[in-house]
């Protein structure tokens, strides 16, 4: 239902209207849950982290759970959309989602949170590179 | 998926053994959904409302966003569970999406955005209502 | 320099004339400004304390740097402003900051980054203590 | 004063122990700082740029905010130091604080507030750079 909402909203924003490039929609809602998804993750990877004595991983939680956050919030605010800055961004997010992703990976056998939070950072990473190869579309179109 | 990943994380972090008070899990993950739904919403309807003119609805908008987020990330950090805390910021939350609900639905009829944005806000109130209200049952036990 | 530039950019959005009420502006930059001290002062002591294996301190200064920021940003929007939910806010802010403070507090002897968490703590929740009793003379005058 | 602490607070965490390179702490101090600064005044410039209908302006600032603030973030957790993610990240902030000073540029003949915002954009702008050539200093000593 979260995501469906969202959806709606974004198409009822009719974003193509205030400077956002035409773009798939269903892409950016994608990548928009999978942000949501990965802030979520990382939040509850980094309170667990501690609890199992992972400082690295858990502090690299905290910094990915914020990065996806504003991922999240600028695809989420067409009005103000700057093309080099989104692609800035979704770089950004790809290299710290990745790096997490390998750190929580190597507790994964022990951890089935840091399991499932690579999970998270792995599909937000592939959300982000699929938004980019978009975007990159769409200033070549 | 988004919300299922979470749920299964809330479990597999065993929340009872560091200090929250055994909750009925069920009801904070529909209220961290309802959070995050609330937070996507009113960025949105932040960045729209701005598109017609309504200030106050987009100010109001981005302060329900912020408290959302912290809302849902309290939930999600049982490890610091502070019984105090978690209800003053419940309070606030459910303060924060009752007024900014209020604002949205005066525009509800002329925007789409704000009509969606005050149901997402209604329904983070409520859901922080019952967290509240099951962490009294709790206290009181 | 900080500071100042936040004051002055508040003196010329000419709060009173969008509807706060009119409050006394120094007052509330001390609040500003005490939000965003113990805002980075838990967010290193969040990092820290997983180094020293501090696990509930770490936590609770998560929640208490997402509460300041969220306190923080919601004074710098007078546009919306709305008096339940900023007192809400602001007792959310104090129960939290007195709760972060007394979990550092605890580790104070032995860590310095703790005692220095707890005392920009302390001085938010007394900042946010004095915009509650400012908002009160406000409304009854 | 809150920049002294904060300083005083990343000294004691003695960061070289825990992974991040020897860097230039003063140099860091100053990008938190202004990080900082740039969080807060686009927070303020987003809510009176909607008063003031300069929509695209605030949708900006309210992106740049969040960069700002997620930039000074992870800064404040050395931690679970990343490089690539602390240059990439470094790198998105500088592109968004160019493209909303740029914006809020045009503005600044009739709003002292976007005037005041561009300034601290510029200024977070060139403490990211010199963070980022210090780090490339730092990878090649």
């Amino acid at each position: 239902m979260n995501g469906n909402m969202t959806a709606e909203m974004m198409q009822s924003m009719a974003m193509d209207a205030i400077g956002m490039p035409a773009m798939d929609t269903m892409m950016m809602q994608e990548c928009i849950e999978a942000c949501s998804a990965c802030e979520q993750a990382c939040t509850m990877c980094a309170d667990n982290g501690m609890a199992d004595g992972m400082m690295k991983c858990a502090s690299m939680c905290m910094d990915c759970a914020d990065v996806c956050n504003t991922m999240m919030r600028m695809m989420m605010r067409p009005t103000g959309f700057d093309m080099a800055s989104m692609q800035a961004m979704l770089r950004a997010c790809m290299t710290m989602c990745s790096a997490c992703s390998d750190e929580c990976g190597n507790h994964a056998e022990m951890s089935e949170t840091c399991r499932m939070c690579a999970m998270a950072c792995d599909a937000c990473m592939k959300a982000c590179e699929s938004m980019l190869g978009m975007m990159r579309d769409a200033e070549m179109a």
